[in-house]
C-alpha cells in the first residue's frame, strides 16, 4: 500500500513487461475480422446523416437512419443476394451474408440480426475496416464465383457536405475461377421506409401509410426511389430511400415491388423469381384469396439486381449505391419527445443540400469518382503513416463517432453531439463540455464544425455572468438546461475552461482571426467567472464546489480543474493579447504564474499531484491523496494546443510515469469495481484513479474503479508528450485490444454509451507521435516525430489544407530530410518546419 | 422430384444414416453446460407465479415476477457472494458466478445479463437441469473451499398447490479441502421490488414509492422482508419478496437495508463490508454531502448471509428460500393494457394460497422435508427411466412451459396460457386450442388444471350453435375474441375438434364421469358444428374453409382436419354413449364410419395423404400433393387417448414412413425457407411440409418450410407408435441438439415465443414408449413398452396417483414381469395390465 517515487527507467520496465518491442511497434496491416467477430460491425453513412451497420458476415445492420440510435433495429428483407450459374451446371441463389451464426435464440426464430434467416447463405466471411472503406471477403464452396465488397460513404477532411452525403456505395466484386462462362446476377432488395413509424407486435414494421416504389431511369442511373408520396413534406416519418446504379440498363433487371400479400408472400415470390433464373419480373401479381390473419401488407419491398456474364478468369464489379432521406427530426435532444400538430420540427443538415433520395444518391454515383479520390487520399495518408497498426486503428476507427447517431446537424449547420448512443437513444445530450473536452478528432478534421460547437456554448450558453451550460438544450429552442434539467445543475469547471482552450485550438488551426473576436467577449465572460465562482479565497487556485466530467463535485484544490484553469489562463492571456484586451491579457497573465506555482506547491504529492481537503469524507465522491488518471489532462490540452508547460516539467514527467504505474492493470480478475464494468477478466487498461498510498475514501467519486478509453487515450498522448512512448503505446494497445470484434465492436468504444464522444480523444495520439505544432494565423506548422524518425510518416490537417508529412534520415548529413505532400487544400502562406 | 413409397426398411436404413444405434440408445446422465454456454438458463418458480432464471455462469437472470415475461430483465444487485478466509491467509471474497463471458457490448458498460459486473468472480461453472432440480458447480483457483448449488421450487404431479410456490431454494455447499480451518458467509443480497415500475433511463429502476426492508426472526426463520407498507393492497405494484433461512441466528449475519444515497453507495458500502471480514453491518448510514446528480436513491437492497467455519475436509450446507408475492396482474391478455382507477385487477392465484412472500417462503422452508421428497420421488422416477437420456430431456426440460410466463392461474384456479413468451410479453393470447391440442404434459401431471382449460373452451366459448372462439378473451370478462380481434376470424377446425378428443383424455385420465357429463351438451354441440360447418356436402369429409394452427385456412378435404375429426367422432360417440346420449352416439359411429374410410379412399396419394383440391393456386397457403408432417396427426392424438386406428393401419404406418424419409433433413445449408428459422446450417430436423412429388403450390402455406418442436414430437411418438423406434428417436436427437445451451435455452423450445406450449408434444414420447394405456373410470392403466423391454422403467401417472412401473425379463419363464412402485396417491381399484 506504499508508492514509489517511480524513476523513468523503472516505469519503462513495467510498460516492457506487458507487450514485446515487436509488438509495441507493430507496423502490420490492419485486422480482418472473421464472421464469428460478430459484434464487428462497420458504420456507413455521413455526418449527420445516421447509419447503416455493415456485420463481420456482411449482413446490413442497425438501421438507425431514422434520426436516432437504433442498435439491434433490423429490417428483415434489406440484403444483398447472388444468382450464379456456370454453363452447364445447376445456378446456385445465396443471401450475400455468410452462415447466421449461434445463438439462435430469438423468440420469433427469426433473429433480429438476419434478413430472411432461412435462406442459403455464403460459408464464412471477413470484414475489415480503414475508415472510411469497409472491405469484405466471402467463402464459398458453392458459389462458381469468388465475391468481395467494398463499402463506403465519401469521408474528405474539411469538405463537410461531401463528408456528410446520406448514403453509402457498395461495390461487390465477382470473380470466375471456373472454366466455363458464368452467368451472374447480384441484387439488392430493401424495404420501402418512407413513412416508417417503427415496429408493432411480433416485430412487424407500421408506416402512416404503404409508400410507392419507382423504377427509374434517370441521366444514366438506373434504380429504384422508394417514397410516400401522398405524405406531407413536413411530416415527422416523410423521407424517401433509393438504390442506384449506372451499370446501364441492358444489364439492370428488377422488380421495384414485391408481390403484396400477407404473410411472407413477397419473400416467397421473390425468391423463387431469383433464384430460377436470376432474371427479376418486373411485377408480382396473384389473384388467390388470402387468408383471415396475414401480416405486413403495408410492406413495399423492391429490388434491383446486375447481370453479367463473366468468361473464365474473368472478373466483374456490380455497384450500386444505397441512399436514404429522413429530413424531419424532433427538436428536442429527447427523441421520444412527443410531436404535436403545429409543433416545429427540425430539419437535419443534409435535408438542405438534397432534394430527396434519389438526388442524394445520384449526386454520390455521378460525383463518384471525385468523391472516392478524395476519401481514398484521406485513406492512404493515414494507412500509411509509420505509426503502430493498432494507433492507426485507435486513430481511424473513433472517426466513426463523429458519423455515427451520437452526433448529428441542424438545419443552420450547427454540428451537435450526445455523449454517445445508447441502443436505441441518445445518451446525455447537449455537446457536453465536459465529455467533448477530450475530443480532438473533429477540430482537426472539419475545424469548421467545432467552431459551431464553440459559437453555440459562448454565444447561446453563456449569460452576462459568465456561467455557461455544460448541455446546450437552447440550441434546440428549449429553456437553458440548468433550469429544465430534473435536478440540481452546478457549473462545470472541467467543461467550462476547456472551452476556452479550445478556443484557442480553433483559433489556432483555422487561423480564423474574426472567429475569436467574435466570441471574445463572451469567452472572457466565461473565464472571468472561474475566478467569481470557484476561487472562493482569490488566491488563483481552484478550491470551492467544482463540477465536472465524473459526474460529481469536487470539492478544495485539485490538479485537474485547476491544470484546465491554468491552460485556460495561458490561452486566454494570449488570445486577449491578440484582441487587444489588455486588461485581461494582464489579468489571465499573473493568476497564471502565481497560481500555477501556488498550485504546484499546494498539490504535489511527492510522485503524483493529489487533492487537498481536510476531511475526504465530509464529501461524498472525493479522491484526497488517490492517483488520479486525469489529473494533469489540462496540461496534455496544453501540449495539444502548443501551450507549453503550465506546471513544472519535473513534476509533470514524474506524475504521469506515476499515472501509468499505479493505475495500468495488466488483468482485471481480482479488481473490485463497484462501478461500470469497461475492462473484465485478462483484459487490461487504465483505471480512472487509484491509491497507493491508501487514503481511499470511504465513498470515493463512483467511477473511480472504471476505465474509460477517452481517457486512456489523453494519459497515453501525455505519456509521449512526455518521453513515455511505449507506456503509452502500451495503454492504447491494451485499448484496442479489448475491442477485437468478439468482446466489442472495434468501431464503437463505449463508455456511457456507444460511439462515445471522449473516444475521440484518440487523435491527439497522432499530434504527439507526429509532435505537431500549429499556428495558421501565424503561417506555421511543425513536425518533431518522436518515433520511426528515420522513416516516419503521417496524415496531417489545418484549416486550410491536409495531406502526408514525411521525413528521413540524410545518410550524408545524418539529420532528418522531410517532404509534405497536399492532398487537399493549400498550404500558401503557411511555413513548414521553420523556427 | 419423384417420390418413392417407402419401405419400412428403407426408412430404417435413412435413419441409421444420422445417427449411430449407439446415440440413439445412450443412457448417458444428462448433461452438464459449461458457463460458456450462456444460452441455458434453468427457470424456478412455481406453477403460475412467474420465474427467476438459473444462467450457465450461475447467475441469477431474467426476473420474472411481475406477471408478464421479462427475458433479459435484469436486476442488477440481486445475487449471492461468498467469503472465505483460511486461517492464516488473505480473505477472499467474490460474486458466486463465474466469470461474465464476451460480448461485453452493453452501451452503458455493466452488462444487463450481470449483476455488479465489475466484482471479481468464480473461474468457472456448469450447469445440470433435471428438471424441477438444478444442479451447479464452481471452480475457483483462489477460493479455499469448493462450491456448488443446488435449487429448485418444489414440483409434485397432481399437487397443484405445492408445485405452485413463488419461491425457490438455493443450497449452496462448501467443502474445505485445505489443511486449515476456513471461515466463510455466504450471503444473498436483493433488490426490494415492492412497488416496481419497470426501468427509466440508463436502465435505473422506477418505483411507486421506495420500499422497507426488515430483519425478522420468526418461529426458527431468519429472514429479511422487502415489501412496500403503504402501497394499498389492490395497486399493481403491490408486492413483496423474502429471504428466509433457518440456519439459526446465531450463523447469520445481516444488513436489512444497504446504505441509501446517490450512485453506486449501497454497493461499494456493501462491497467494502463483506469483503472485510465476512460480517455484515446490520445499519449503514453516512451523513457525507451528496452530489448534484445522483441516482437510484428508491433503491433498498438487503443482504442475508450465513456464516460458518469449516475444518479441515468439512462441508457445510447454506441454505436460502427466495420468494416472491405480486399477487395483483391486469384483468387482460395485454400485460401493457393502461389500469385506470377503479378497473379491476386480477389476482393470481399463488396469491389467495400466501398472505405475502414471508408467508410463501415460510411454507416452503417449513415444509422443505416433505416438499423437497415429493420433487425428488418425481426426479427418481423420472430420470431412472431406461429411456435415451435425450429423451428424458425432450420430456422433462418442457415442463419448464408448465411453470414459465407462458402459463399463469387466475383467482377461481383456472389454468390459462399463451402459446409462448416472447421477451417482455406473452405471445398469442387465450390457451389457443390448436397449440394446446399438441402439449400433453398438463393433462398427464395437473389433470385437474387440464380440466379447466376444457371447463373455459365449453362453457365460456362455445356458443350454442357450438362455434367455439379459439382463444378465450372472455375469461378476462372481455368480448369474445372472434368479436375483439383486430382482423376476421374463423373457427379453427382442429383446435376445436381437438378438444373433443381432449375432453375424452381428460375423462380417460381421471375417471371423472361428473366433469364429462358437466360438458358433454356444449361438447356435442362443439362437434355437431362440424358437419353444419366444415362439410359442406355432407358426406362426412370436412370440405369447407378450415382455419388451423398455421394460421391460415385449407380448403378441400385433407387430412389433418379430417383425421382429428375421425378421433373426435370415434371419442365422441364413446362419450355420448356413456352419457346416454345415444342419439349422438349413433350419428358420431356413423359419420366415423363412413367419413373415415372416404376419406382414405379420396386422399390416399400412394405413399402418404394429400390435399385434393381443383386448383391449389385458386387460395393462397394450401399444400396440395405436399407431404404434409402433421397430416396424421388425428391419428397420432387417438393411439394417445387409446382410440385406437381410425384409419388403415397400412396406409397410416406408410404415411408416416414418407414424412420420415421425406421431411426430416440432416443439414440445412441449401434448404430455401422463406419463413421463420428455427433450424439452421448444419442443425437436423424435421420440416412441416415438403414436395417430393413437385407440385408445390405458388403460395403454399406460410409456415411449410419451418421446423417447429411441437410438430417434431407429435411425428416422433406416432413414429414409435407405429413402430419406427428409431425414426422416432432420431427426430428426437435431432431436436435436443437444437437446444444445446450455445445455441438455444434447453429449458425453452420456441416457435412464436419462448417457452412454447406446442413442445410439450414431447410427454407422448413416454406414453409411446411405455406403451400406455389408461381409463381410470374402468379402472385399468397398462403397459407394453418398446424399448428395453427387458429392463424397462418408466415413469407413469394418472389422475389419482403416480409412480414408477418397472419390467423385466424372467429368466425362467422368458417372459416380462413387472413390478409398480406407486410413489404419490393410491392406485385403489385400478388394475395394472389386465387385459
Amino acid at each position: 500500500m506504499t508508492s514509489n517515487v517511480y524513476t523513468k527507467e523503472e516505469v519503462m520496465i513495467m510498460a516492457s513487461n506487458v507487450y514485446t518491442k515487436e509488438e509495441l511497434y507493430s507496423m502490420k496491416p490492419q485486422k480482418w475480422y472473421p464472421s464469428e467477430a460478430t459484434e464487428a460491425g462497420f458504420l456507413l453513412g455521413g455526418i449527420g446523416t445516421g447509419n447503416i451497420t455493415l456485420g463481420s458476415r456482411g449482413d446490413l445492420k442497425d438501421w438507425e437512419i431514422f434520426n436516432r440510435p437504433g442498435k439491434g433495429d433490423f429490417a428483415q428483407y434489406n440484403f444483398f443476394s447472388i444468382w450464379a450459374k456456370e454453363d452447364g451446371s445447376e445456378p446456385v441463389a445465396k443471401v450475400l451474408e455468410s452462415k447466421i451464426l449461434p445463438p439462435y435464440n430469438h423468440p420469433l426464430g427469426y433473429p433480429s440480426r438476419a434478413a430472411v434467416s432461412g435462406l442459403p447463405r455464403m460459408d464464412h466471411s471477413r470484414i475489415k475496416g480503414e475508415y472510411p472503406f469497409a472491405f469484405l471477403e466471402f467463402d464459398d464452396s458453392k458459389l462458381p464465383v469468388d465475391v468481395s465488397l467494398e463499402a463506403f460513404t465519401p469521408f474528405i477532411p474539411l469538405n463537410e457536405d461531401d463528408s456528410g452525403i446520406p448514403g453509402a456505395l457498395f461495390r461487390y466484386k465477382a470473380v470466375n475461377r471456373k472454366k466455363h462462362p458464368v452467368e451472374v446476377t447480384v441484387a439488392g432488395s430493401f424495404i420501402n421506409f418512407a413513412g416508417y413509424e417503427g415496429n408493432g407486435s411480433f416485430e412487424n414494421m407500421r408506416f402512416v401509410q404503404p409508400g410507392v416504389n419507382e423504377y427509374r431511369q434517370d441521366s444514366g442511373l438506373q434504380g429504384i426511389y422508394y417514397s410516400s408520396p401522398d405524405l406531407p413534406a413536413d411530416h415527422l416519418r416523410n423521407g424517401s430511400m433509393a438504390v442506384l446504379t449506372n451499370a446501364g440498363p441492358e444489364f439492370v433487371t428488377h422488380k421495384a415491388t414485391w408481390l403484396i400479400g400477407g404473410w411472407w408472400d413477397g419473400i416467397q415470390d421473390f425468391w423463387d423469381d431469383f433464384s430460377h433464373d436470376g432474371k427479376l419480373e418486373p411485377e408480382s401479381f396473384t389473384n388467390a384469396t388470402s387468408s383471415a390473419l396475414g401480416i405486413n401488407d403495408q410492406l413495399r419491398i423492391g429490388s434491383l439486381g446486375i447481370n453479367r456474364t463473366l468468361q473464365p478468369g474473368e472478373e466483374a464489379i456490380f455497384e450500386f449505391v444505397l441512399s436514404w432521406y429522413f429530413p424531419n427530426r424532433v427538436r428536442n435532444w429527447d427523441e421520444d419527445a412527443p410531436v404535436n400538430d403545429g409543433d416545429e420540427l427540425e430539419m437535419n443538415y443534409y435535408g438542405t443540400l438534397f432534394q430527396d433520395a434519389w438526388d442524394a444518391g445520384a449526386y454520390l454515383l455521378k460525383n463518384r469518382e471525385r468523391l472516392e479520390q478524395g476519401s481514398r487520399d484521406f485513406h492512404r495518408a493515414l494507412f500509411t503513416s509509420t505509426l503502430p497498426d493498432y494507433v492507426l486503428d485507435a486513430l481511424a476507427s473513433n472517426i466513426t463517432v463523429l458519423r455515427s447517431p451520437t452526433c448529428f446537424r441542424i438545419k443552420d449547420g450547427t454540428f451537435l453531439g450526445f455523449e454517445g448512443s445508447l441502443d436505441k437513444k441518445g445518451s446525455c445530450l447537449g455537446t457536453c463540455t465536459h465529455v467533448w473536452n477530450y475530443a480532438q478528432t473533429l477540430a482537426f478534421l472539419f475545424p469548421k464544425l467545432e467552431q459551431s460547437a464553440r459559437i453555440v456554448e459562448f454565444e447561446l450558453e453563456t449569460d452576462d455572468q459568465g456561467e455557461m451550460d455544460y448541455r446546450t438544450n437552447r440550441v434546440m429552442g428549449k429553456p437553458s438546461f440548468r433550469v429544465s434539467a430534473p435536478f440540481e445543475v452546478h457549473p462545470a469547471t472541467d467543461g467550462q475552461l476547456g472551452t476556452i482552450i479550445r478556443l484557442y485550438r480553433e483559433w489556432k488551426i483555422s487561423g480564423d482571426d474574426a472567429f475569436l473576436r467574435r466570441l471574445w467577449t463572451k469567452a472572457s465572460k466565461a473565464l472571468d467567472f472561474a475566478f467569481d465562482y470557484w476561487d472562493s479565497d482569490g488566491d488563483f487556485v481552484l478550491d470551492s464546489r467544482q463540477h465536472n466530467t465524473y459526474d460529481i463535485e469536487f470539492y478544495g484544490p485539485n490538479s485537474l480543474t485547476n491544470s484546465i484553469f491554468y491552460a485556460a489562463l495561458k490561452a486566454g492571456a494570449e488570445m486577449a493579447e491578440f484582441v487587444g484586451d489588455s486588461e485581461h491579457a494582464e489579468k489571465y497573465r499573473k493568476a497564471f504564474e502565481i497560481g500555477s506555482k501556488r498550485m504546484d506547491a499546494l498539490l504535489w504529492g511527492g510522485e503524483y499531484y493529489v487533492q487537498v481537503l481536510d476531511n475526504v469524507d465530509e464529501h461524498r465522491y472525493q479522491y484526497g491523496i488517490g492517483c488520479l488518471s486525469d489529473q494533469l489532462f489540462g496540461q496534455m490540452l496544453a501540449h495539444v494546443v502548443g501551450l507549453g508547460y503550465i506546471l513544472p516539467e519535473d513534476h509533470v514527467k514524474q506524475a504521469v510515469a506515476s499515472i501509468f504505474a499505479n493505475n495500468f492493470k495488466s488483468n482485471f480478475d481480482d479488481h473490485a469495481n463497484t462501478g461500470r464494468a469497461f475492462a473484465l477478466n485478462d483484459e487490461k487498461g487504465l483505471v480512472v484513479c487509484s491509491w497507493p498510498k491508501g487514503g481511499r475514501p470511504r465513498l470515493p467519486f463512483q467511477y473511480s474503479p472504471e476505465v474509460w478509453t477517452g481517457i486512456e487515450y489523453q494519459v497515453a498522448a501525455h505519456l509521449i508528450y512526455e518521453g513515455f512512448i511505449e507506456e503509452g503505446m502500451t495503454i492504447v494497445k491494451a485499448v484496442r485490444e479489448r475491442y477485437d470484434g468478439y468482446k466489442r465492436n472495434p468501431w464503437s468504444e463505449i463508455e456511457a454509451g456507444n460511439h462515445y464522444a471522449r473516444s475521440m480523444a484518440s487523435w491527439a495520439l497522432l499530434l504527439a507521435f507526429s509532435g505537431f505544432k500549429l499556428d495558421l494565423g501565424a503561417g506555421k506548422m511543425s513536425f518533431h516525430p518522436v518515433i520511426n524518425e528515420d522513416h516516419f510518416s503521417t496524415f496531417w490537417s489545418n484549416g486550410k489544407a491536409w495531406g502526408i508529412y514525411k521525413q528521413h534520415m540524410d545518410v550524408q548529413t545524418s539529420r532528418p530530410k522531410w517532404e509534405i505532400e497536399v492532398l487537399y487544400g493549400s498550404l500558401e502562406g503557411v511555413q513548414v518546419n521553420e523556427s
